[in-house]
């Protein structure tokens, strides 16, 4: 029974990310978690975003479920753990949690679902074995 | 029993909401469906969000879910139909469908579940009774 | 002595553009520029960008200035006037005005330099003499 | 005869800043500037944007100029050197210097110049005494 790493990262908040309400733009926070993803990849996984480019492959998003606790702000930095959750044929489930990094207090949760895509045509593909290895961590 | 109208939008695809995968970057589409609904508020609601902001209060993201078919890519233009899907005193679920406009395939579905705030502190309240009536079409 | 055609279209401000100062954020200016210039090419130069990109061509900014006279804000859309005022070797500088659509106001001015490259491995190259005519509107 | 310091802040490059052309967004380089300044307002000049938004005051672009000599890709970080470069009654003109952390080759030059505005209304006002001190180090 396969279980699976939690890596973290850490995101600065961006004045470019706040919206009107004044705090950090609802679909950002997608936006950090793969900003996490791909630290994690060269990071954690021996198996950088470059890398994957060059070999033709790469990861779009196919479904994504998102809960916010408590937004982030200006001047803040966010924290985002990340964990495979289950890994498919085509597909990787990766949960996540984002925390905001002065008091730890939780901001969001949710998870994404990633499938391997063909770079050149946008089609998916099988996870190759020695990828699937290095996800196994 | 109640049962909650249908509205559509247009939103045409800028080349800055396109990514390294040469289609629209998967967290843009929760903004589209964003636009769908500020532009159905005033068109379709009879309140438009500058009204909600001079009374005060502001919608925020509580959670969403998408489901991802297939990308747009530059020069599409997507159709995005919205209805509200529940009520509850302080929230409203809001289901959405992503279609590409030349050929009406669909292109992402998923809900949106909205918070109503006060927009000076960003505290949840009540949906005002008016509001509630406006939403009930 | 060359003297080129403005062209016009029109972006719909999105709720994302929004910035903390409740209104387009100052480099989304640019972004509803570039989404004019997309827009002129395929409906006004008879070439869309997606032509540009099969014959491995595309356009990046060498330079930019802007100067901004007024915001925009939620529920408005822009007005924006471009033309090519300059035409060398490998780049083409065109400049923009920017307008509120509801009152014709001027909102912002500018120009932008673009520079062909081969989309392949992003160098500079010569601009064709059928794009060039073309563009020569 | 004035002359003001050069502040330094580092800004990791993110996925969603990439665009069709494989690296970052044009426009994206003028948010990194800004997210220097917000650093430095804090760091370096001892006053953070929080403090700005408490009194009041925002700061607004005015103008924009940028000069782009290569691109950042995925996995970059910028280094943004920034420099008030003159300070007039109500606006800041600042220089700014982006280059490529890993190899500290330059990226793109420029300068912003930012209006002090009253963030309740947008309007345009003279910079404080005390915080024109504190921008003179």
């Amino acid at each position: 029974m396969p279980e699976y790493s939690t890596f973290e990262s850490v995101v600065q908040v961006r004045p470019d990310d706040i919206d009107m309400n004044q705090h950090v733009h609802n679909s950002k926070y997608l936006d950090y978690v793969l900003t996490a993803r791909y630290d994690q990849m060269a990071r954690c996984y021996g198996m950088a975003m470059e890398e994957f480019l060059e070999r033709g492959f790469s990861w779009v998003v196919k479904a994504a479920y998102i809960e916010h606790k408590r937004p982030l702000h200006i001047g803040d930095s966010a924290v985002i753990q990340t964990a495979v959750e289950e890994m498919k044929e085509r597909q990787v489930k990766v949960g996540f949690q984002i925390r905001k990094q002065s008091d730890s207090k939780p901001v969001a949760k949710g998870w994404i679902n990633y499938v391997m895509v063909n770079a050149a045509n946008g089609r998916p593909q099988s996870i190759p074995d020695d990828i699937r290895e290095k996800y196994s961590v």
